[in-house]
């Protein structure tokens, strides 16, 4: 069986024909401009591949409401071009084929669940670190959604005692991602993340942030394991400074073999997935 | 077909023969003493009712992983004669029934989903802020679980500004249950819960507190419906503040009708069942 998959990013579309296995025979990368430019050349992709379904991780705020009426279309976003686009529908018109679309966050969950680093247990978390920070989840097999996609990027934290900076996210200030995406590394410390380097403050403040936000994701979904990405992940040290300051913020209430120092780094944890992560995962969708 | 379903209190255990509809045809109310004293009176109860499953709604904390070997185990917990009793596999062996054990809060909140108060939704949260707090939810139609029971009474939260109590949970201090139970209130205050009525001051820092912790369930869990219980909600004034809290909290953040102002009071609401929620709840494990 053909199935189609699309991850539907900010700064690309990645378009693929899969099975039901999780194999992909093609792919092809289109940047993503204005709906009106990019999503033609999407559906000439797509033509006459004889896709029976069509799965779709996207860039959000994404309704993923069934019953609303307005399934899978775009929200208010930055992206002034894609507001109210109705991404779902307009694929599902314009390749005949029912459409399933979730949160780029849950797709990558998903995709790890399925073939990356959490293969070998049934509910897991994905977060992401960069210019803003999403996360994602499988719960009892399924990406977790409900009233809205969650937002787990925008919770509140408690301040480091050394931190000042006031914090960058236009709608609540000093929530997670205000004060722990890249672009906060940035603005309270006058330098782009990847350039951060000597000062241990720097990653001590992110990981007192990024440890808060993961204790409160145990406390409320209870993931069996935490899988972190995104650029600023790419400070690799930050994840034995994570691990240590979410054991200690315990304190060893959550009783789980999972969560002590001798196995904490088997609980939070890189991508096993690279490239074809949010593709493989919005194949998922339809598998 | 007839069904069992225990609701396993800290002061009582409520035990009904029930069927696949969720109707109850006969209950009894049991004393929690030590398990050897109240678990014969339990199987006396239930002998010979031809009970083909048992759902059971237990205080915890318990062990709910299936795949552990120590499932439906009784773990730490201030109620010494309980602490490591094999409450489902003691209940299998001596009724030679299956067993289904999830968390009181667990089932309250499915019992709110089948017959309660959120029987027109997907996904909800029910939240108890009595002598501790506790959450649970139901997301996909099943109750939430993973690496071990959540503990949603436990998350950290910001200070209110007027407010310098230390907090009271022994593993936290200032967390939310340590900050807004009803015992916080109590050595905050210097008063029971039930007299505290005059100061504004008490009701804002409590609203301040839970409705911290709606928000942030909100932006990592999603639901589709809150149901706040327990003996601190009995102050119906507090649900008007707490919603008032959320939506000023959210700051617009999370787009749902749901959240808005002329549609809060429908989305944080008291639990639609009063007596029969728990062994109720329990019921809907075996359904
Ligand atoms: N090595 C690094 N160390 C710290 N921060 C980094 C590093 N690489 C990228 N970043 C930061 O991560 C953000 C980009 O995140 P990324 O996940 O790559 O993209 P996006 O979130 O936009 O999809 C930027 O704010 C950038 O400064
Ligand atoms: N009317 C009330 N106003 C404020 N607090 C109350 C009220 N009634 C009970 N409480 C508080 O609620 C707690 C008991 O909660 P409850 O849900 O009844 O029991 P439990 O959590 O032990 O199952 C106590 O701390 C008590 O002080
Ligand atoms: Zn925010
Ligand atoms: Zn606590």
């Amino acid at each position: 069986m053909k199935l189609g998959a699309i991850e539907a990013g900010g700064t690309k579309f990645v378009c693929a024909v899969g099975d039901e296995h999780g194999e992909i025979f093609e792919k092809v990368v289109i940047p993503t401009e204005a709906p009106t430019i990019t999503m033609p050349k999407v559906y000439e992709f797509f033509e006459n591949k004889g896709i029976e379904r069509m799965g779709v991780g996207s860039f959000g705020p994404i309704d993923l409401n069934e019953k609303g009426g307005t399934y899978g279309r775009i929200q208010k976003t930055p992206k002034i071009d894609w507001v109210d686009f109705p991404l779902a529908e307009d694929i599902a018109k314009n390749l005949n084929v029912p459409v399933v679309v979730d949160t780029d966050v849950n797709v990558a969950a998903l995709s790890e669940s399925r073939w990356g680093n959490a293969t070998d247990v049934d509910a897991c978390l994905y977060i992401t670190v960069g210019t803003g920070i999403g996360a994602g989840a499988v719960v009892n097999g399924q990406t977790l959604k409900g009233l809205s996609h969650p937002e787990m990027g925008h919770i509140g934290v408690r301040r480091h005692e050394k931190d000042s900076f006031a914090g960058a996210c236009p709608y609540h200030g000093d929530c997670l991602e205000g004060m722990a995406a890249g672009p906060a590394l940035e603005a309270r410390w006058g330098k782009a993340g990847v350039e951060l380097t000597e000062d241990p403050l720097v990653w001590e403040v992110e990981a007192h942030y990024l440890a808060q936000a993961l204790v409160n994701y145990i406390y409320i979904l209870s993931p069996e394991r935490i899988i972190m990405g995104g650029g600023v992940m790419q400070q690799a040290h930050l994840f034995d400074l994570i691990r240590k300051n979410v054991v200690d913020m315990l304190n060893g209430y959550v009783s789980s073999p999972r969560l002590t120092p001798e196995n904490i780094n088997e609980y939070i944890v890189a991508p096993g997935l690279t490239d074809e992560a949010g593709v493989k995962g919005a194949l998922g969708l339809v598998i």
